[in-house]
């Protein structure tokens, strides 16, 4: 199944990093705070959004940061992603 | 009796998903969380809403997802349907 | 006595469905909650509105679907109506 | 003393309305609710009103109902009033 | 020493009127509640406030209504002021 | 260190007031509420502001009166300012 | 890895200013509250920003305050950064 997001919204995927402690312990992603990093996996056509013109700037697969508690989970064939505002997306890692 | 939604209003019906537990049990859908996925059932005209036109990107018989406890419920004939703003869905299943 | 409504309001008139439960047992409109079907009693002119176009979708004798708790409830001559904006009116039953 | 509402406000003075109860009982205004009901007793001039041209819709004499808890209680020599904008009188009683 | 309000800003000072109650006694300001009364006492330019051209229609000495708890409450040499934006006064007395 | 306020921002310094209470006591400025009038240290350019052309109509030096609780405090060098919006400020003392 | 803000958005560093108390004691960052001032770290490209023009005048290097509890904490390779947008930054040091 394809999602094809509305107006100027982006479906975005979290990335899970394993992270080590500073004892060494190698911490799962769930044992953590949420995520803020996620990989883009559809991108809405933009235009006109709320009678103001809305370029996107991001594109699939581009790695972003964004704003904790931002958007609303979905959950599509059984995987979770999150659908927010390109908006609330703050910045693109290279 | 038809229903013919104001402005930028769309009337869907929620879409139930049996879902099967890890442990194999099947839960049907008033066991789990309100669905977030709908059927669209009618589509307002769009328009100019409040000082901005609308333009209509959904059509009658559209899968979409929609942000929980978006909208308005409402009894029609004995069924439940949500009545939104084209904004409150989030994007269109394919 | 007539009522004018100003600007985008309509003055609409709750319609008390009977309903059956499942047990066979009639509940009269009292002892449910608010009904939110309505017929449209009188309505304003439009026209410019907070520096914004409203032409009126609906008119004398329309059967719709409001946004519970919109508006406010006023008593004419002993009867009870609500007053709205169009804009609270979700959708007209044809 | 004249009172004279600047931009789009309007003074009103609540009516309050004798009501007979379904036993036969009188019930003068001080027992009940706040009437909704008030005549209209100065007008401001309208115009440009946050950057956007208001038109005064009602004028000195009409009987309009308006939105409970809706503007400023004030006492002029004595005697109550409500200044509020026009915007939250709900219709004209004719 | 001259205070100088910016933009659509006025500066009033509140008029004590001394009540006498049903009984016969009189209350001196303090033992009420807080005056709606003012004079005005110094006007801002107006001009373009937030992108919006406001045209000021109070003037030094006129005497004005504002709503309760608008506004903020400055002292200068000693004496009490209120500074309030010209949309916070609801009406002028004549 | 120089400090170059963005935008309509404007850096001030409050001003500490001695004050003789009836009793002829002299109340340091720490014993009393936070004073509300302060000496204009930096000024913002102006300019296009949210899209609002804002022209800054006070500079380095002014005294002026402002809301209590506007703006953010900060330290630069070990001494205390206020930085707020030029709109926070109300008036100028001459 | 480098980071690119979208918008009207600034990356910026918190920079740990070593505090020493009256009594001669130096207060290391941690034992302090948060520090308001900056260096920009990366600078978003500006342009048409919800239907507004948005000229950056920031640059990477400058030293800045920035409001307290402004903008989002992020960790990029396991250094935290703040993102926010330039209208949180209250000024540039210089």
């Amino acid at each position: 199944m394809r999602v094809r997001p509305l107006g100027d919204r982006v479906v975005i995927k979290r990335i899970e990093v394993e992270e080590t402690t500073k004892s060494g312990i190698v911490l799962p992603g769930s044992a953590k705070e949420k995520p803020q990093e996620a990989e883009v996996v559809a991108v809405g056509p933009g235009g006109m959004i709320n009678g103001k013109e809305v370029v996107m700037e991001v594109k699939v697969g581009d790695r972003v940061l964004f704003s904790k508690y931002a958007g609303n989970e979905v959950k599509i064939d059984g995987i979770e992603y999150t659908i927010l505002k390109q908006d609330e997306i703050l910045a693109v890692l290279e």
